[in-house]
């Protein structure tokens, strides 16, 4: 099967075309008419930087685009891609002044007439231009456990990235978030593959709908193929280490799910995986990716990346050989970003017939088709006229729905809601700041200007204020960020002032966690939250008056010591611009908690292993002998989030007891909302393989189905759950279910089910 | 050529011996007697509970064997083999009356007249027996850096194992210590495979000497086969993701090294790889292992692991099923350790077929010339009237040498060496114990018991008083360990008094670390040092009194915070009995350090790559953006350890600039010690492969030799380096070299050479 697969990649790595649709006759022609030198162009993406006035990144002030360069880059060079945003968010209408300038290059003035392909790192909602809707991060979308919310978030990001000119979004990012040390992990959705795979097909199609070449639709980028958020070391950009099974039962499936939903385009990891760096291997880009995944869409780098595999992993001894070695790979477009260096190397590689032709067209393509599917052929900008829902109540009110639904109550010892008439002390350094209600990806790379660009958006203090009034709510900030700084410092500010002030109030509501930051620069060396914060929380928490944390961090830092004598915990994750709103409504009981973790909140920071970890890693030593403590034993599991209401579950049943492995199992249970609260429950379906030739884990997600219960309703919920869908891939690699037990948990209900037969893989 | 091996492989699993020497008929002759329940029986390993009066675990007190139990086992059963302690150290003479006690049964009660085989972990020194030479463990004689005390050391404990009667050692441990979480790092030869691979050939040369029957001599067991040291939680025998490139890069070659030194016998990682538990990995256990490897010994499991393969590992319905995996995938002997029931399935799967009588053969054949070669058919027993050394004076200097040579001095401001007449203040809980100098495998499993059983031996603060006289020597111990219970727990114990103490002396010697503990109860949340030594640390630091920060644990705990204000930082990892008096030697200059690192010692609880990382992670993003940190940024690195003298490398030179694979480098460089003390330096040998198509790590150790150099002496030390130690493992898995430049460094010196020709593998 395997060699079958690798067989056919490799015909179309030759061939060009066989695994995809007929070919396209207008394509075809432009092709036929295009120049070794204008194929590399279109393999060519640049930064914006590039082609703007100024000296490097430096970019001129005001921002202005350089004729002289334009002429260069899309005249000269024939480039065929632009993204991201020289330094900071503008507004629609000068991303459409730019970009029409771009196609007015690209267009009119170049011999053959191909747009430019804009593209840009629209992750919560089109977070580089100014006054769009900035949604929640992908990890609080995840802790929704809502694929609708997830595609409407989509759907608006797409429309309003068109109101800004820009047809192609670098998003979902699929990662695994297996490593909560890594400082991605707040840019995917969760630890858990099939959470992943759910969200990131409802983001796909919100992106891309009927017709990506509609004026609302954009396409997507599902990044960063694969592995990328399990490096070893849990820094960003460094080595992983993927058995072949692992990759196959834990990384793949997200990607194969949104590639299964039409993702137009996919970006590569920067990282290596088990000693090959993604973007030099044939093996993932061209046989699995192509072969084994049937993807025929465009593979993009990710920054800088084809001149890393010379100067950050040293597989190639020089940039010409790094060009041929992720070309031959199966790259199809350079993000490269500043310079024209890869475009006069990949001329010299196919006039020297060290690439081939066919190779070339293949890619080349796959570029055009992806232009002309996105319409840019007849339309190549959209104008912010057409788009009057752009930063609309209407979409803002979405984003607070989507922080409503992710924000996760993992503590409460009845002191939510809270009244609004308590007197509260607000503080901690994420009170007073929009910077890590958003996180990175926010206006600049790092979200460093946040406050700056959503000065109009409430902060938790704001919107406490605004819900409480002035006079019953208090702010001393205690610990601040140092703003000028990278993220990880912050700073005692009137820290005995706040804890005195506790003195004075019914209760402290606590803001903290992280600062915003995104890739490298968002690398830690100790998980735990930072020395000040810790501090601030045990003096204030030894005050006695009931303390609610709120946490606000891409990642969960360690609160173990801190939880037991906090009277409230609420995990905001990066809840967007209407974080603060959100989390008011819901502090006060105007809205219901519904939000699960989307991962597991590690108790310490050397204890970090997944829900979904085997059964060796939850026993002691069972011989008999002394030791006995429980070894997974997370703060909180994956899944976990409380409520105002009270959910009961019962009834679980199963249509018969024993299965073949082609039939679906039928299941219900009865949900009950036991309180005179109404809210929303998210049912998860686990299921264990008790026996299998490759350790299974304890348990697995395998379907999930948020409802609504008013107070006192009963929901009989149902699911299909195809056999194979309990299938783990094998020593050989291959999906796979051997006969036997598989237990299904539905709540705190279980039922046993055989699978009968023979062991088969498929 | 894989497929060459393993099919040789398979005719091996199938046929018997086709890879091993001569048939010896004495063997043959025997196994053709031999009966199903017989072959079964050798087979088995029970431990001496199983045969001891008493229930169980609770063995009666004192200790007898149970004639009963013995008749049952050895006779009716046949067992082949026993293994360790029943809780604690006994006499020599005790040993020799047991172990006379069962060849009784085994070769006169018996049908056939077979011996038993004793085992036991004599890990450093023979660890159960009472008054034996306990040495440093693994970790510290790695630290030395000299396979020739590494060989003294166990040709010394083969002596002694033998004194107690005991012909076989579960000794070396190669497992890599590439995780410092890992609660066993401290039972290996540190991170490096090729210092773990010097370290494993000398050890394995020292047990079983020219002729392992030699009456001084015991066979090795190496363990543990493979990758148990890398588990990714950090917690021990819990998975391990390891790609196969790794595997053989890293994980393979020490065991590679003291196979092909003859080691005799091999146990079994009771952790999974890649999904797989080792125990039912058929691929390690019979293709690699047999048919690649060419191991031709025994292959014994660890501790309950075949029942772990249902009870753990959940890869086994039952028992049944578990042993017939196992056995079919390679095992020889259960190491049972506490039941009959592998004996009575065994004896029902080779009846019913199910296990091959050849595979039976191929497998007793190995135990029988195990025991033949032990001269056990002969000698059953050896008595320790025959052994004069055994805990003698001569011994003990030779433990004391190797703590000599492997405590390490990491940071040294003018404190030491201290004077005789300063006034010292002696505190820290791991001062006035012996238990934590020994670890674990010290008298008793956990280590627990070795103040009782050592108590002749000088802790730190004995060793001080008695080279410093009492007047000068003050001890408050400021925090205890709790030790009644786990390894982790300590208390404040006159802790104000302590630093209250500092005030009247001139020097603070602070012992500080870890209490002793082995395997899973040694596992760890957080590698930080305890709070309560570091609060003492602090606090200690802050009278200003120069510190002398005295390190004994089996891990680097974490020091950051410490570090800077602390005048002199001596790590002693885990030196043995004579611990506590070397490092007084070294601390009043009466010795000289001459220890380095042999893991990296981290500076934070995240932040945990070893020494050969990659280029990918020691760097920042490079391309202009404002994040510059370095990123391997370690408190100290392998190979690191200071001196009183000072060691001045010039003149490196090499034979030529240019090489063909087969051909050998020769290299020299001029070390001087240009100080007025005498000591020794370990010259290091490393390379870097600036490019290549398995990202080349930083750099390499690929030779070392510990020199000996008069103050004022200067010597040429020379190395030769055949090329193709400069391989790494391709993607094919293959040991590869690809032409171009590496760098080779000695000390500070660095020279550059071409490897010409074309990409090799071999």
């Amino acid at each position: 099967m395997k060699s079958l697969l690798i067989g056919m990649a490799m015909l179309v790595g030759a061939g060009g075309n066989l695994l995809a649709q007929e070919k396209d006759m207008q394509i075809e022609d432009l092709l036929s008419k295009m120049t070794v030198e204008e194929k590399a162009g279109q393999m060519t993406q640049l930064t914006l930087e590039f082609v703007s006035k100024g000296d490097g990144y430096a970019v001129a002030s005001p921002h202005e685009l350089d004729p002289e360069k334009l002429h260069k880059v899309l005249v000269d060079y024939h480039v065929g891609s632009i993204l991201n945003c020289a330094g900071e968010a503008r507004t629609p209408e000068r991303w459409y002044e730019m970009i029409s300038q771009m196609q007015e290059y690209a267009m009119q003035k170049s011999r053959l007439p191909i747009p430019v392909l804009y593209g840009i790192d629209a992750v919560h909602g089109v977070n580089y231009t100014v006054g769009a809707t900035l949604f929640p991060q992908e990890v609080s979308l995840a802790a929704s456990w809502n694929p609708e919310i997830v595609e409407k978030m989509a759907a608006i990001t797409a429309y309003e990235c068109r109101a800004s000119a820009i047809p192609w979004t670098f998003a979902p990012d699929l990662d695994l978030g297996i490593d909560p040390r890594w400082a991605r992990i707040w840019e995917g959705f969760g630890e858990d593959p099939y959470l992943a795979s759910e969200m990131g097909v409802a983001m796909t199609k919100g992106f891309e709908g009927e017709d990506v070449g509609d004026k609302d639709r954009v396409a997507a980028c599902v990044k960063h193929f694969v592995g990328y958020g399990a490096p070893r070391s849990g820094k960003d950009r460094t080595p992983a280490w993927i058995p072949e099974t692992m990759l196959r039962e834990l990384f793949l499936p997200p990607f194969q799910a949104a590639i299964d939903a039409g993702a137009r385009s996919i970006m590569i990891n920067s990282g290596e995986v088990n000693g090959v760096p993604v973007h030099a291997s044939k093996w993932l880009l061209t046989d699995v990716l192509r072969g084994e995944m049937g993807f025929q869409g465009v593979v993009v780098t990710d920054w800088y990346d084809i001149w890393n595999l010379v100067e950050r992993h040293h597989v190639a001894a020089d940039r010409r050989e790094a060009v041929k070695m992720s070309v031959l790979a199966g790259i199809d477009m350079s993000m490269v970003p500043m310079d024209l260096e890869f475009t006069e190397l990949l001329i010299d590689l196919i006039k020297s017939g060290e690439i081939p032709m066919e190779h070339i067209d293949a890619a080349v393509r796959r570029i055009l088709i992806m232009k002309k599917e996105l319409g840019l052929f007849e339309r190549p900008v959209t104008n912010p006229k057409d788009y009057p829902l752009f930063g609309s109540a209407q979409h803002e009110a979405v984003a607070k729905e989507a922080a409503l639904e992710s924000i996760t109550l993992l503590k409460n010892e009845a002191v939510l809601p809270l009244k609004k008439d308590q007197k509260i002390l607000v503080t901690g350094p994420n009170a007073n700041t929009m910077r890590p209600l958003n996180g990175g990806w926010s206006y600049t790379w790092q979200g460093h200007k946040t406050d700056e660009f959503a000065k109009k958006h409430a902060s938790v203090l704001s919107a406490l204020r605004q819900f409480a009034g002035n006079k019953n709510v208090k702010f001393v900030p205690g610990v601040s960020y140092e703003m000028e700084k990278t993220y990880e410092y912050d700073k005692r500010d009137d820290f005995e002032k706040a804890v005195a002030a506790a003195q004075d109030v019914d209760v402290v509501v606590l803001c903290i966690g992280e600062n915003s930051y995104t890739e490298k620069p968002g690398d830690l060396n100790n998980l735990a939250l930072s020395e000040h914060q810790h501090a601030l929380a045990e003096a204030l928490l030894a005050t006695g008056k009931p303390v609610v944390m709120v946490l606000n961090a891409g990642r969960p830092r360690i609160i173990q010591q801190l939880e037991p004598n906090t009277a409230a915990i609420v995990h905001t994750y990066l809840p967007g611009n209407h974080g603060g709103e959100a989390l008011v409504d819901l502090l006060y009981g105007e809205a219901n908690f519904s939000g699960k973790l989307p991962y597991t909140y590690p108790r310490d920071v050397n204890d970090l292993v997944p829900y979904y970890h085997k059964f060796s890693e939850n026993m002691a030593h069972n011989d008999g002998n002394e030791y006995t403590d429980p070894f997974f034993n997370p703060q909180w599991e994956f899944g976990f989030g409380l409520s105002y209401s009270d959910f009961v579950y019962s009834d679980m049943q199963i249509n018969k007891s024993s299965f073949e492995a082609n039939e679906v199992i039928e299941l219900s249970v009865v949900v009950k909302n036991a309180s005179q609260v109404d809210g929303k429950e998210v049912v998860q379906l686990y299921s264990t393989d008790v026996v299998a030739s490759i350790t299974p884990s304890v348990k697995r997600l395998r379907a999930f189905e948020k409802v609504s219960l008013k107070a006192g309703e009963s929901k009989t919920v149902r699911f299909r759950l195809p056999m194979k869908s309990l299938a783990f891939i094998g020593a050989d690699h291959k999906p796979t279910l051997e006969p036997g037990e598989f237990v299904l948990q539905l709540g705190d209900q279980k039922e046993s089910i055989q699978l009968t037969g023979v062991r088969m893989t498929f």
